[in-house]
């Protein structure tokens, strides 16, 4: 198929991906009165009385905003926050078709940090909760931090942690699987952005000792500590970047005898002999959208022993919508107030689960997007790692 | 029936009163290739190239965005962002029902105008189009304003122009029915605020040449001019409201043989001497919700000739729901970048028009609210009204 034809053609007959719908009648003056004046006083003035009512007479409590400010868009770049709103709409259709959770996309036409967050701040009375998207790296880290410290609701940037989720889900398979552990693989990450950071900080929390990252200008060292954004300095000092003890700035000088790598970076960076230079039955996570730092094919036959990548079309798509549709849903489940390490790497583990060891394979590390299973054990986790850790309204 | 508790019922049986409705299917990775990656790229893309485009291809072109700051809820006064929102989640379901207008509740955490409006500013991208609700006056005329002058989407506050737009039909159609012209009458408003100084200003342009102002204060005079905020300095200034050559700072001494008067103020006001103290044949409309000026009844039995109210209960209601759905359909329809006067006098020519010469009488002087001929002149008139005055994209 014509895929940039279809796309357009689709987006161009239903003028967008969404619309409102009403839930109660308007139809004539009796239902007018109960769902707008006068009936509708004595709802606002129960939710007056009583604030946390409004999650039982409004949509709040199941209504996400999808925030952008067009900065960081798929692979395209920072194109604004006009020509992010289709990917904003998707986002929404996905978390309402998968999970059921209702979520206007809102294309914030700033891209400085505080008033995204001074945005997000003064929104936050009709939302359930906040899903922040393809904002650019490190000012996402900022901004969700920042959020999560002083909204009320829970906060989820998806870019940086629904990558990470998923690779952990695919490595705590690989530990079922095979003979290998994460503390004593050696593991390269090539994007040191905001997938590429919190998918070593989550293989950190489990396990994982030595993490090598690679960005475009080199292999990271604390030997150029000064050089790095705040975000590269942190994993850092908190020792989830090891400085590898020889390297020639190359990728390929710190690929040699890892056990994984890890690409969140660009297109074609990955060779054929640098995954032969590997420890045998090496692990390649290459996630580059759409052309990804190597094929699984030619992976393949470079002896690579599990291969994921970003694309549908081979084994092992690592798909963020495998994370937060359930995510939501179980943050609203729960009211959380916000989303903890404890709720992503309960997240993980659903994910994991989901697999049995009869399905579990090489080529079936983790669940396909689709799979009905993954959103309600994801909903589960979360909602109740949420009340086991307190973040609880 | 026992309002108050079906009204509480139908909010909880819901959970509110809206959900979010995909248009296009994605249940597989093939409808996902197309709504999500790698399809959406190419929808992007083109919104990039050719901005217009985002028109076509999104639902920026059907959205609208309810919002409020909580300030002046109903009859309800400041409750508050949090306690208004089952009012938005209204207007958003009456937009959808009766017009087919998409549209998000908004509640804002800030009642700081230049903080409203810059929060509006930085929301314009995925809206077509912002229903202000609920703010108080007199910044509700500031941040109205300011948006009309910033924004390239129209923004409408209900509060100023709603009433006035529909008491506009009601004078235009009492012209038709009776000998009286509003260049010769005499007219009261009771209430200085958002409604009332719309309903002047409208009235003015359709060719009213004597109005007088009354409030909480005390009749509308020159004389206090430095005593009053802007909004009624403004209206003194454009000499819409005219100062009474005699009075004693009662509503009753101007009332004395005047035409009409409209109420937008608080129950119980208006005495039946003061109906009679007026020309014969008077005009009343007591629209203070959800105790009227004075009642329909009274207003009767003191001789009035026509009577109007915000009630449903009684003849003549003036109901909101008359014009903003048929607006917000037209100004969306026309890619429209402001409201103009124009097009609120073109609304209120419609809603009149609807009703035939047959139909008009003394108690049907305005359509009922959901007269299903309404929206549909509505919108086609404002549609017309901002091609002709070239307000459009």
């Amino acid at each position: 198929m014509d895929i940039k034809k279809e796309a357009l053609a689709l987006h161009k007959n239903n003028c967008g991906k969404l619309e409102i719908k009403a839930k109660v009648k308007v139809s004539n003056l009796q239902e007018l009165a109960l769902a707008y004046t006068p009936g509708v006083a004595y709802v606002c003035e129960e939710i007056e009385n009583n604030p946390d009512s409004i999650y039982t007479y409004t949509s709040k409590g199941n209504m996400v905003a999808v925030i952008t400010d067009g900065s960081a868009v798929l692979g395209l770049g920072n194109i604004g926050p006009y020509a992010a709103l289709p990917v904003m709409e998707g986002k929404s259709i996905l978390l309402k078709e998968l999970a059921g959770v209702d979520s206007i996309p809102l294309c914030l036409a700033t891209q400085k940090p505080e008033e995204i967050i001074k945005t997000c701040k003064i929104l936050e009375p009709s939302l359930g909760a906040i899903n922040l998207e393809d904002i650019a790296a490190p000012q996402c880290v900022t901004i969700e931090r920042k959020l999560q410290e002083i909204l009320n609701i829970p906060v989820f940037h998806d870019d940086q942690h629904g990558t990470a989720i998923i690779v952990a889900a695919a490595f705590i398979n690989i530990e079922r699987l095979t003979k290998r552990k994460l503390k004593d693989m050696t593991i390269v990450i090539s994007g040191t952005g905001a997938a590429g950071s919190m998918v070593a900080k989550i293989l950190k929390q489990l396990g994982a000792k030595t993490i090598y990252a690679y960005n475009l200008n080199g292999v990271v060292d604390k030997a150029k500590y000064s050089s790095y954004n705040f975000l590269i300095q942190e994993m850092l000092d908190q020792k989830i970047y090891s400085t590898p003890p020889k390297h020639d700035n190359t990728l390929a000088s710190i690929m040699k005898n890892a056990d994984a790598f890890i690409g969140v970076s660009a297109g074609n960076l990955v060779s054929k002999e640098m995954v032969k230079s590997m420890k045998p039955k090496p692990i390649i996570f290459a996630m580059a959208n759409p052309t990804p730092e190597i094929s699984y094919l030619d992976a393949k036959e470079a002896g690579a022993y599990i291969v994921g990548s970003g694309r549908s079309d081979y084994p092992n798509q690592i798909n963020n919508v495998l994370a937060f549709p359930g995510i939501f849903k179980g943050v609203l489940e729960a009211k959380a107030t916000k989303i903890n390490d404890e709720m992503k790497l309960a997240a993980a583990y659903a994910i994991a689960g989901v697999l049995t060891d009869e399905e579990l394979a090489c080529d079936y590390i983790v669940p396909s997007a689709f799979d009905k299973r993954v959103v309600k054990a994801v909903a589960k986790a979360v909602k109740e790692t949420a009340i086991n850790t307190k973040v609880c309204k």
